[in-house]
């Protein structure tokens, strides 16, 4: 979906209540592949409304509106905007920061100064939080900002959107590099744990399974968050699969952890290091990999055993995306200039039509609705022995993440 | 590529010398994203010799053709072939094994059961290097066996050969896994250390720096076996780019060593697992990133840093190949044939043609000029100071990965 140039167009009629202004438009938590879909969309809606005036763009989100940090994103060629929109990781920036009240007044100071009516926010519900108690400020000091948080997130975990843009296209990832892993595996024989990045949420892991085709084909296992884990019934699971084919596939989330709700890579590090919204850092370390593997090593003596995390490749890899996602990112970020025309707040949401042919409607749903929460998978996309997924995960999943690369196998095989 | 329809023609003249009989196909070593288009090029070839009858794959190398477990492949449909031609990791199941002289005479046994007078091995050094004690042992009993090496590898590491199939599709996993983790690292900032595979020979990590366009694009260090590792001029390095840029990213090889030539990560392992050619399992472990990240997080303390080891993904992901490195493996799969009717053994090399325009021929080598030595990077394609590739690697590389995915960036950022 090319950018269309953004220039000013003044056919379109100014609703009474939309103030006429500047917009600034942030990013912030972790990247994904179709991020900036949602940052040109944007740049795209806003140029064809006459409210809208100049659109700049804060370098790494709220920390580039506290510094006065910013860029002129109107006055982008067209070309420079579709290169961007294929370009994976925030072309502005991002950052991990939680905001005070004293800070929200000092971004009301740059909104002033550069005569900001409408902020864009891309980003997970961390950047719901900051969107949300942004705009309860804003109400309190009758402020006239609008805050439209535009959602992003690999993970997937952001409640009353039926899904997230930047899933579709980690799924896509993660499940090909199972597809071709599970390859390997098989090529070479031996036990294989592949841990995924998802802290609280297993959609991202249970994507490892969309690629299977054959009855054999791994992830032979799917570890989640949601269901406890524990390493006997881990252990055990391994040495069945692997006793019936002789090898094994195995896809964990980074944030499995046990019944008192522990994460296994916390408990194997002693100074577990925390962002400012309070998570420990669980990606970017291959220990948790490592560990499940040596488990494996002590129960199987001699069995070919190797861990691999997958790490920032599965939100950032370039050239590796979902169509459907990509243009998903893309009508977020244009449906929110809509919205924040008539609409002081709020987060853009998903709705998928009913039906057998898979569509969505965008509409926009109230912030603190997203802030702060977490959605998990239902416990219905998990199997009962709490070690795969269900047909009805195939069923969400597979329209998100499109259509896979498509491999064979010799008959006889 | 398609795969044309296998179906046997008699056009073709059959050379005096060839022996009329059956072939073996086996596939062995590591995995490639393109190992099954030399398959397939062998047997398309295969289909148009009248010199050569039946086509049988071995399941897992040698180990199939010692236990006589071969699967029927000039039967395949084309349809069958196209799929697996695209589908990464060895179709016919992969194996690490040296051969002994009782197993040689054993394999000639299956030949005789089966009337093989052709053998095809596709394969990296050690793989060259069971071909060539086949060969031996054939000379040495007056076996009519001709036996072909066919290459493949990511690692690059082979003599003679001025590239090897397989290396420039890995080779655009790790450039576009670098482009993408670049605009990651500066989207929100810190250090990022990626282990790239690569025993002896750095052309694989090499090739992260191929997706570098802006003159801050990462990576930023570059370390390859080739030049010793010294943790304080690593440490030192890495302080300086961070310095300046306020991020740092970092390609390390798996193999990375020190004066002394004992490689970190094996330092980091009591009891280091060997395969059966003596090699030391580097891969498939994140200690050495972590071990990396923790040097500098002590150095730096406070400062965001991350590792992650690539792992399988960069030898087996599916949909990532480069085009040039599919049509070249598919090359020598064809060429093979012709070589095998003509000549006792041997491997298939890759010679690039002079002038300014990419190209290529083959040829054929003598499999003791490959077996077991290890071909690594000229010290012209890594700078003075051991930590980046020179722009005659560009050259030499940039060919191989073919065209990468295009990323953009926002004017004024």
């Amino acid at each position: 979906m090319p950018a269309s140039a953004p220039r000013k167009r003044s056919t379109s009629r100014r609703p009474s209540s939309a103030p006429v202004g500047n917009a600034i438009i942030g990013q912030s938590g972790g990247p994904t592949a179709v991020i900036n879909q949602s940052l040109v969309g944007i740049i795209e809606a806003a140029a064809s409304q006459a409210s809208i005036e100049k659109v700049f763009g804060a370098r790494h989100g709220v920390a580039g509106i506290l510094a006065d940090d910013l860029v002129r994103l109107d006055t982008q060629s067209a070309r420079t905007l579709e290169r961007v929109a294929l370009t994976p990781a925030a072309a502005l920036g991002s950052v991990r920061k939680k905001v005070t009240r004293d800070e929200c007044l000092a971004m009301f100071e740059t909104f002033r100064r550069r005569n900001v009516h409408y902020l864009f926010y891309i980003g997970g519900n961390d950047s719901a939080e900051t969107a949300n108690i942004l705009l309860e400020c804003a109400r309190e000091e009758k402020h006239p900002i609008r805050v439209i948080h535009v959602p992003k997130t690999i993970d997937n975990d952001l409640q009353v959107t039926d899904h997230c843009p930047g899933y579709g296209s980690a799924a896509k990832f993660v499940a090909q590099a199972f597809m071709g892993d599970n390859l390997d595996n098989r090529s070479l024989q031996g036990i294989k744990v592949n841990v995924v990045m998802g802290r609280h949420a297993g959609f991202l892991t249970a994507a490892a399974a969309l690629g299977r085709y054959h009855e054999d084909d791994g992830p032979h296992l799917v570890y989640v968050p949601e269901v406890s884990f524990n390493t006997r019934r881990f252990v055990a699971d391994v040495k069945r699969v692997y006793k019936r084919l002789g090898r094994c596939l195995i896809a964990v989330s980074e944030g499995i952890h046990d019944a008192k709700g522990v994460t296994v890579a916390e408990s194997l590090v002693a100074d577990a290091e925390r962002d400012s919204h309070g998570n420990v850092q669980l990606s970017g370390s291959g220990s948790l990999g490592d560990h499940l593997a040596g488990l494996i090593k002590t129960a199987l003596p001699g069995v070919r055993v190797r861990a691999d995390t997958f790490g920032y490749l599965q939100r950032s890899f370039a050239g590796c995306f979902s169509a459907t996602d990509a243009s998903e990112a893309r009508r977020v970020g244009r449906d929110a200039v809509g919205f924040a025309l008539k609409h002081k707040g709020g987060t853009v949401v998903l709705k998928r039509k009913p039906g057998t042919r898979y569509g969505v409607t965008t509409a926009l749903a109230p912030l603190k609705k997203v802030a702060k929460f977490t959605k998990v998978m239902p416990r219905s996309y998990i199997n009962t022995a709490g070690n795969d997924v269900t047909p009805k995960f195939f069923k969400y999943a597979s329209p998100l993440a499109g259509p896979l690369h498509v491999v064979g196998r010799l008959r006889g095989m």
